[in-house]
């Protein structure tokens, strides 16, 4: 792991790091936050929306205030494989290909190769990271923003003894079945759509999985709020599985990082109450 | 005036504005917050540093938490007037031309009939914006970062009746004297360096002017701290002149958005306290 940059901020440290990745097979980068002290700290990881980096929320997502006062590192992967070598979609097409791996191990190829952000999330990038710096792995809690609210909450569901905390912005909550994620899942996984869902929330709680609760703020100006997100299903799916669901459609605000930096205090609340050692 | 984008944020209003200036004479478009409430709200000008717009600080300096909180609005004006009409320098050059105004009126051709800095956001600005939205003009203070921290210091010790409350950020305290502004304070204001003085904020204090108190932050590790900015000059020339500046050498923070968004919240505060009704 090489340090691109580091800059104090809020009296805790703001890094950019780039590693060779042996899930994805090639270079990638991400941003980790840690707030003052010797740690070790409990981390919440931020998983990005379509077309970002892990930079957009390191430098819009005024996370730093609030984790460094509560003690929390935050770790912002990219949300996909990245470069001149791995197979993309149409450089005008947003939904599909780098900047949109949707946080899922592709099945098919071309995308097999590379596009194995599940896989890197929770099991190369950690060991990495718990290796190299002082974060408690059994104190890990798993956030997110539209494509990567969707991500957080598939991991948690997933994994729910690894991640004790889990919550979203604006989260797509069904994506095999939205029509900006379909093309996602069907390129990464082929046309077998039973396949799908287990990349997906509501199918995977409908399936069974559990996690203890969740908190989920959508903006009610949100352009995607009824094709794309659509938080009636999660709401529905979480009320059948009686998993404790705090949804709160915050009037006026739509899909964007003003919206996301408005509740970020309390989303990093929300997981540092959980995350308490 | 045309707004450009308004969305809710930490409560409030983030807009962004276009019109067009009499004063530089192209169009201008600068960001302005209303925190919630009716008003009229005290006013807080921000000016930015050497190569940004109106848009960094909006979308890095993590303002808006704190002047919703404290009932306060602030103004982000550009740097400098804009287009393809505007003289310039080249394109690699940061220090001078667009993206670099220094918050002065240009005496020189062919600047003079753009860089008019200070009177736009002395007076047309103001103008446009007291008409239309429901702010303070007795309730103003001023702030800023490097090239806008030493606008803000010279706008406020110029007119200390308009504005109640000043502080900075990594300010460049004596920019006629400095390598890296003395050039753009040449092509402006021409060989005459004695008319420098009334645009240079350590040169207005041993001229005389005064302003109350004064908050400057500035960290330690900044790459431009010994030959452009220079706090110790600025500390000379308040002692001698017994206005009460505050100081603060940060340690381990440089010149960016990540140093400037640590201190904010206390800025705004200290602006608020000076602005209460």
């Amino acid at each position: 792991m090489k340090i691109i940059s580091e800059v104090k901020s809020h009296d805790g440290r703001q890094l950019v790091i780039r590693h060779a990745s042996s899930t994805t097979r090639c270079k990638m980068t991400f941003a980790l936050f840690l707030p003052p002290g010797e740690g070790p700290f409990p981390v919440v990881w931020y998983l990005s929306g379509l077309t970002c980096s892990h930079a957009n929320v390191m430098e819009k997502g005024e996370y730093r205030r609030i984790a460094s006062e509560l003690g929390v590192a935050i770790v912002c992967p990219d949300t996909s494989p990245r470069g001149n070598t791995i197979p993309d979609s149409t450089p005008d097409d947003w939904q599909f290909g780098q900047g949109a791996g949707f946080y899922i191990d592709a099945t098919t190829p071309p995308y097999v190769q590379n596009y194995q952000m599940y896989s890197y999330v929770m099991k190369e990038l950690p060991e990495l990271l718990f290796a190299a710096y002082p974060l408690a792995p059994n104190r890990q809690g798993i956030f997110g923003h539209s494509m990567g609210g969707h991500g957080a909450m598939v991991l948690a569901l997933r994994n729910p003894g690894v991640f004790k905390s889990c919550s979203a912005f604006a989260p797509i909550t069904q994506p095999s079945t939205a029509a900006w994620s379909q093309r996602a899942f069907r390129e990464y996984l082929g046309s077998d759509e039973s396949s799908w869902r287990e990349w997906d929330s509501v199918c995977l709680i409908e399936d069974g999985a559990r996690i203890d609760s969740l908190l989920v703020d959508q903006g009610d100006a949100d352009a995607f709020l009824n094709d794309g997100l659509r938080p009636q299903l999660l709401a529905k799916a979480c009320a059948d599985a009686h998993i404790n669901l705090t949804l709160r459609m915050q009037p006026g605000y739509d899909h964007s990082y003003y919206f996301i930096s408005s509740f970020m205090p309390e989303h990093i609340r929300w997981h540092a109450a959980r995350l308490a050692a």
